[in-house]
């Protein structure tokens, strides 16, 4: 990778989870970058299979684009000594309902990398118990049970349209298809 | 959807790009409600497609994750008046080198809306003919051809960590096997 120079380096805001930093940079070419990114701890997304053809989903308000949108469950890393398997388990739970004896991280990675630094984790999460959603107390999040069928085609005909949901959903397809998961018919 | 009231809100920073807002807000049950968001005008992600078996993408360096990456052609829609086709048709051309004759809108899909409010549009680019690459002055890209089984590959092992580029060749396969593409053997 060649070598980029910080010249100089402005933090904008630091909030609870996000940091805006403001750069001016010169490349290995000597030519002046100016660089607005956004810091973020990263986060995990968890496809949790309830049999070899259900997920959960969550249906949730997002402010951000102002609509309700259906996604996997996924959450910040954004407790401190909060391992990243730890995060997925709690988050799971909070906003599903469901308990899992089995997590498996199977990929990882990046949001926005033009602009955000977020990676994100995903685990598919099976051995599935209920044991009562309970959301944090600002959030609004309802669990729904859809097929990977229907999720495909909620995909195709754009109703789920979240990248990271769409990536867990495919990977998903993808490993069930290899049959490496523990998961009993 | 469920109605939110806006109590408060605070814009921390507005760039050339981004804008960084703060929101204290009211659920529909009344419940309180903190959130920061970050407006982005969304942007454009171009599968490349030189035939039925290779794609066009980029490696460039970025700097939110600090390392270099290997992404499909993509820009910010920061153009004012710029349609988003425009738009597509120019970041292939300045990024890759190559102009298309046929660009089509496949899907659209957010980057990370629990934050920030960028809506990428991902179109399949078909009938290239080399111009060659002029990318902005500030950016150092290289185009790279790789083959959609090398692609998947890259997908599968890390390699390619991006969430636009995942989809972006995921659904360029699907459409491929659904024999809608116009391009000739």
């Amino acid at each position: 990778m060649r070598k980029i120079r910080v010249i100089k380096r402005r933090i904008i805001y630091q909030g609870p989870v996000i940091r805006l930093v403001h750069e001016w940079l010169k490349t290995s070419q000597g030519q002046p970058m100016i660089r607005e990114t956004i810091q973020h701890p990263g986060s995990v997304v968890i496809a949790p299979l309830l049999d070899r053809e259900h997920l959960v989903f969550v249906r949730q308000y997002r402010r951000a684009i102002d609509r309700e949108i259906l996604e996997l469950p996924a959450g910040t890393l954004d407790v401190a000594g909060e391992s990243i398997l730890a995060c997925a388990r709690r988050e799971l739970e909070e906003e599903t309902g469901w308990k899992a004896s089995c997590m498996r991280l199977i990929a990882r990675f990046y949001a926005a990398p033009g602009l955000l630094s977020e990676q994100m984790h995903l685990f598919i999460a099976e051995e599935l118990t209920p044991v009562g959603a309970h959301p944090q107390a600002d959030e609004e999040v309802k669990p729904v049970i859809l097929s990977l069928d229907e999720a495909i085609v909620k995909i195709q005909t754009g109703l789920i349209c979240d990248a990271k949901t769409i990536i867990g959903v495919w990977l998903t397809l993808g490993k069930l298809a290899s049959s490496k998961l523990h998961l009993k018919h």
